[in-house]
């Protein structure tokens, strides 16, 4: 995607062939700054701090993680090292726990010398997938926001989205941003309902950032008035992406896409989930069995903004003494949820069974 | 209430028996300051500018501001104006155009000369009697706790609260809060989840601010929150004070309640709305009838707090250009409302056909 028309990855092998790059989505949208990784520490910095997020890139983040550990020490005690360091930075995004485990596998069995070279690979190999599983989400979800604007010919459809699901969040396309950006290039008219998606603010920050340098029109709202705008101006459908999802549907995505979702449901707007089909778990039979993540209550407490010289600066919104709870993420219930848009097409919870992990 | 062991009312007449003085809520809890009404214009500010807020204190302020118009001029025609000015502030309140068609049956047929006096006397008297009917609200809403905690001997009940219909919200005592206050007096164990309420924040700066100077455990979570709060914390009830409630029921509140209802819905959660009883509008059928006010993108687009000095900073949280929605308020369907906590007691949207304007 583009960045005042340069065309950008959130993540890139350096030209030393021995370096990585990332984009500090922190400072976005009020700074760009490129942050350079060059060990699993700074990967596994990279990802706590949330420089980069959203459940695609946290994946390959980590699989490039492993690849300079083992770069600088290939040996059996750093590779397991580097697994769990890179395992332990958030709970909640099965990619992550996904990624390292094909690493593993991959890597194990391999003599230490080769390793370095394989882990390469492997973390060049995910962002391709990555990039080409999003395309394909794309297409396919492109397909329900057509079948709407056929039915209402001339008519803008209304898109409603949560947190940041675009090409932030993944190497390239993004995942429920995937849909609308195709639409978008096929010329219908699309406009999207931007949810603020407090505390961190990736809406607002991030996903206003993208749609904005892709010409998609949209408007930024607090996130309790999706309710609101669903009763009285109309939206046609609702997409998000997701970290994790159990075998029955159960959904685990940013703290507030439950509630959108039930605003959703009492609404009549159906309620989609985009994702890459490797996000379901099956090993988890519901939401219930899904880790939430919970984060520093400063979080909550105080706001990072550009004040009025442009400087990046964070305020304290609270009464003094005020504390807060942080949950990172909820569990929208299956009931709730229209359909899955993956890169395989739009699945119910009843197709997961075909997935295996070796087909993903 | 009182603020650092110093009783406080939000509005009061100065000792001079000329100005009016109230507390600025633009700047709690980050700078206490007290700004004095000297004219109608000043109230007219005050009430748009939001430095006093609530459906209740907006109703008296707008009195105070009906008295200090006629202590310059009490013709007709600066009476009128008086109205109209104040009228035009804010649109979905009922309290304040109740006041004013009050203040226009007392005032139209008195000669120029008494008007001054009546009007100030019946500012006075309204304060009063928003006094004594948060109180009684305190007294019916803490009987729903006690019965709460009687079920469970010991335990703490949670309360889900949105936006701030506390004391500050009121003269004094407040409407969604007095039943906490009375309960915590009486030595129930209390805890407060208190939705922070974006964009303007009232739920992190001033309901925690009342809850913490009057010893009320509580907790501030993201708007998003709460139905994950809901469904992993437990939370006993939740109650929320109002704008305007429509013959049906329907209840205009804080954008974000709506929210807030379907979350306490979906998990079984009883839902609240505490207000006096003349906020019931019954000349509307249903919520549809309420208009909504839509204030200044800005307030969506930025946020205000402390910064590291203790000076009060607004920060841009949004990518450069994007624009906002920003409804004040939404409309709850008064099927996700279990019942209203009137000074009258608890009642049901049957019941309100009882109440006519003179009673109330």
């Amino acid at each position: 995607m583009k960045i005042n028309g340069q065309s950008w990855r959130t993540i890139w092998l350096d030209d030393n062939g021995r370096s990585v790059s990332v984009i500090d989505q922190t400072l976005l949208p009020h700074a760009f700054k490129i942050v350079t990784l060059e060990s699993a520490d700074d990967a596994a910095r990279a990802i706590r701090s949330m420089q980069v997020r959203g459940a695609p890139l946290i994946g390959v983040t980590a699989a490039f993680g492993v690849a300079l550990a083992l770069r600088a020490d290939a040996t059996d005690a750093a590779l397991e090292a580097a697994l769990v360091l890179l395992r332990a930075t958030r709970p909640t995004a099965v990619n992550l726990h996904w990624t390292l485990d094909r690493a593993a596998d991959v890597l194990r069995p391999l003599a230490a010398s080769r390793r370095a070279e394989a882990a390469l690979d492997l973390a060049l190999r995910l962002a391709e997938e990555d990039v080409a599983i999003n395309q394909a989400i794309g297409e396919h979800g492109a397909g329900i926001i057509r079948t709407i604007a056929a039915r209402n010919p001339g008519r803008t459809v209304n898109i409603a989205t949560h947190c940041n699901a675009g090409w932030l969040g993944t190497v390239d396309h993004g995942t429920a941003l995937a849909p609308i950006y195709r639409a978008r290039d096929e010329g219908i008219p699309v406009h999207v309902y931007v949810d603020e998606t407090r505390p961190r603010l990736q809406g607002a920050a991030l996903t206003a950032f993208e749609l904005g340098q892709h010409g998609v029109p949209h408007t930024v709202i607090p996130d309790g008035a999706s309710g609101h705008v669903m009763r009285t101006r109309g939206v046609d459908l609702a997409i998000t992406g997701c970290d994790r999802v159990a075998g029955n549907g159960d959904t685990a995505n940013k703290i507030g896409t439950y509630m959108l979702a039930l605003a959703a449901a009492d609404n009549h707007v159906p309620f989609y989930i985009a994702l890459p089909s490797r996000t379901v778990d099956l090993s988890l039979a519901s939401g219930d069995a899904i880790e939430i993540e919970e984060r520093n209550e400063q979080e909550v407490l105080s706001v990072t903004g550009r004040d009025a010289d442009g400087a990046v600066r964070s305020v304290s919104i609270a009464a003094p003494g005020a504390h807060a709870f942080n949950p990172a993420f909820d569990v929208t219930p299956a009931r709730l949820v229209r359909a899955f848009i993956t890169e395989r097409g739009i699945l119910a919870p009843a197709d997961f069974g075909l997935l295996t992990k070796d087909a993903a």
